[in-house]
């Protein structure tokens, strides 16, 4: 009975996020610039609600009772799950007084939106004291956090992201990186030199690339009757499992980063879209933390699209989406350019560009001025230094005072999203060990993707991953997909073999 | 005080509005069909939110307590306004219970989802289920305000479109129209056969059309920094003062329906963006009832849109944005002939395509089933042969079995809009009059329409309705804007004059 209306007041509570998460969408692809004071006022006041409803006076009573019950083994493992879920959600929300919640959101989401015409304007200058503003409300968060869930300040925030998991564990895996990245990057750079490759020569119109965005995002299994393809200044998967929202840019000059950008969405996306229907408006019917999330667009976009065996399959496609271009060049057209093109790896100051190899760099950065920053070592007006010395010294780039293709070149930070960068190369080494347990599994993958079979591979994250929602700990899941801890060696044995084994 | 936690209060509300209101434009425009069940559901849960907002336990004593104040003389003449305004909006609410409105508004967003494909099928055995419990829901409604409110069922839902005004007057005003529109309509047809007019021949590209659109709303006094144009399958205005989304929808064989669909709901945009800013997030601040609201788009549309002064600034506009189709048939696109087409009358099955003229027959028509509906005389199952009789009787015209383009054609019922359509033509009332009142106080009105000044007349209604929200009660408003009540003589001089005086 206590379950029951526990389950009652968090599917209010998922029509509520599902009203927010729609709104974003809108706020970011539709809305008038000039209507965002009012937004911003709106969407404070719907975060309010929510947060009203998850401390909601009667909700420790009924958790209790609900824990009663469970005790004398009345729940089922989704009902034990949906309680585990609902009890942490309680408590985190439960550590931050009303007032803090408003007043995060309303810094968030002014400094979110003023990002986006600052950073176009490289304008440190306007935007250092709205970050600053969330800075100072998100470490007081933290310490909220902090002393309720019993871990460091960091930790309470990260927690939120990627449930269980701590900065020691990052700590082991990204030195780990720190120690074979540097040497690797050289390595490929130098092995790429002596291969060049052909940049096919645009203009590539905006229709055509979208187009053939949506002929391969329905091909590798997004459903467009539940989600659409808009385009964004910074893209993303959003929306509801219902109604997913993936969202792109494209550069007339240079199809590819359009393209993989909605290739990378869509693995997100069809996470989503496969997640339990019935208990979708349930905690427990959630996706499992960002990590593992970022696994399955990681796994769409990397493990897969950038192969040899995908881009076999999307070559004709790609070559008819551009039909003078490719007529014009059709050696740039070809399996083996398009796979040198799409595995070309290169140091840049935007993460977003960067590739496979080069990127947990671009995290690793992140991660430590993140954590300075919440740990109160660290000033925001000091971030840009910060992030000259990181870059000069992980990928020997300077940035300088270029805040625009530097520090202000995320969103994350401006909307309040401190702990999630590290989900992004936990995420790439949760989808290499996916990757391998697909192999595993079906002994014909790599054909398969090479002859546009996608619906193998997508059963095998179906049924191991998408379709659990949150029935286990994010870890848990892990090992249930694929049979052990997450493991970094999959993805350093992935980057060996793809950049430097693999034929050309 | 009290006041003030009241205002606190009511923001919150019109924060909660303004979420409703943007996902409500999304379904409409974009959201997938299929996300239809889990939208509706969303949006009821948001609606019982705002409804237990407005039966917050506090609120009675808060009102009486604001009420002393104000007895002791302490509100200026806005808060008064805003607490009678506030009084009435909970009024309202506490006469229906939570179950009531949760029921209400699922059925109603079950049988607005399902119409959008039953309409296009002539489905009309899949829609009277979906529309009888609307109907059977909404009359429980009437029954419970009425008791609180101390009117008539018909007249409580009335209330919520037009407050204060009753049935009883409408009956009056309607029997006006009734008694002069037959022969009206003859005379005008008779007088329209003699004098051709040229069809211009299309195709009008879709592009093109909207481009024209944007340039003329802009032109008009359209502020795109705070709106949006769109397309959706019912032209509509919605959104949120800080950002007004206006809908149309384009046929590539005629321009016209388009052009004047975008041009109406500027009218209603103009209206919404010209709201006293810092009002807006108070009922004080919102819009006079909806006949005013139309008065507002029959006032862009009617009486400026298709006179001879706007199409003489607007003939060149047009011509340029079709180059081959006017090139090919110059004349077509002469001010005679765009005259003679904007004020075609015709008689026709479908309301939004009618003509001033025959328009308020349509809702005679649809006034009358829909007090029968709610006063439990008729049954859902007998509409469409009521809306035969009906359409032979004011129109001359049978529907038969053709509920696509009969008792279907329209979303307001399967929406729960009961009381609604008797505003479009106190609106065209409005319009006429408020047309009249600025030609006096405006000599060179005409003059300034023909050559795109339309600042002056927007000054006009901005200063005498749009800046004065709902300060007055609505015929108060629209007395202190010409100096009379409602009177149907300014419709009728207008009709005569446009239609049968003026020199082609």
């Amino acid at each position: 009975m206590s379950m029951e209306q526990l389950e009652g007041h968090f599917r209010r509570i998922a029509h509520l996020r599902h009203v927010s998460a729609i709104l974003q969408w809108d706020e970011a692809v539709m809305m008038p610039q000039a209507a965002g004071a009012e937004r911003a006022a709106a969407l404070t006041t719907l975060g309010v609600v929510v947060h009203e409803h998850l401390t909601a006076p009667q909700l420790p009573e009924l958790i209790a009772d609900a824990e009663s019950a469970d005790q004398r083994g009345e729940l089922d493992p989704h009902r034990r799950a949906n309680l585990r879920e609902i009890r942490r959600i309680v408590q985190r929300a439960s550590a931050l007084p009303s007032q803090l919640v408003e007043s995060l959101s309303h810094a968030q989401l002014r400094c979110e939106q003023a990002w986006r015409t600052q950073r176009e304007a490289n304008d440190w200058q306007g935007f250092a004291p709205l970050l600053r503003e969330v800075v100072l409300r998100k470490r007081e968060a933290a310490a909220a956090l902090s002393g309720v869930l019993g871990v460091s300040a960091y930790d309470a925030l990260l927690d939120e992201y990627e449930p269980f998991f701590t900065s020691a564990q990052i700590d082991a895996l990204f030195a780990q990186l720190r120690a074979i990245l540097p040497g690797l990057i050289d390595q490929v750079i130098e092995h790429q030199r002596v291969r060049p490759f052909l940049t096919p020569r645009g203009p590539f119109p905006k229709s055509a690339q979208e187009q053939l965005c949506r002929l391969l995002m329905a091909a590798v299994g997004f459903d467009g009757r539940h989600g659409r393809l808009d385009v964004s200044h910074h893209p993303f998967c959003g929306g509801v499992p219902s109604d997913v929202r993936v969202t792109t840019r494209y550069d007339e000059q240079d199809f590819m980063s359009g393209l993989m950008g909605v290739l990378h969405e869509t693995g997100h996306a069809k996470y989503e879209q496969s997640l339990p229907r019935e208990l979708r408006d349930q905690p427990v019917g959630q996706a499992r933390g960002m990590s593992m999330h970022e696994g399955q667009s990681l796994f769409q976009e990397m493990q897969v699209s950038r192969g040899r065996e995908f881009l076999s399959f999307a070559a004709p496609h790609i070559a008819q989406a551009f039909p003078d271009a490719s007529a014009a060049q059709p050696e740039a057209f070809g399996v083996n350019n398009l796979l040198r093109l799409f595995t070309r790896v290169a140091r840049t100051k935007i993460r977003v560009n960067a590739d496979e190899v080069t990127y947990p760099c671009h995290i690793i950065l992140r991660y430590g001025i993140e954590r300075k920053l919440i740990d109160g070592k660290l000033d925001v007006a000091d971030i840009p230094e910060a992030w000259d010395a990181g870059m000069r010294e992980l990928l020997n780039i300077s940035t300088g005072s270029d805040c625009r293709d530097g520090c202000m070149q995320d969103v994350h930070w401006a909307a309040g999203a401190f702990g999630y960068f590290p989900t992004y190369t936990l995420g790439a080494m949760t989808a290499a060990q996916l990757f391998a347990a697909a192999e595993r599994e079906l002994p014909n993958l790599r054909e398969q993707l090479a002859t546009g079979q996608f619906e193998p591979v997508n059963d095998f994250l179906r049924n191991k991953v998408w379709s659990v929602g949150s029935l286990y700990e994010p870890q848990a899941l892990l090992e249930h997909a694929t049979g052990e801890a997450l493991n970094p060696k999959y993805f350093e044995a992935h980057l060996r073999k793809r950049y430097l084994q693999d034929p050309r």
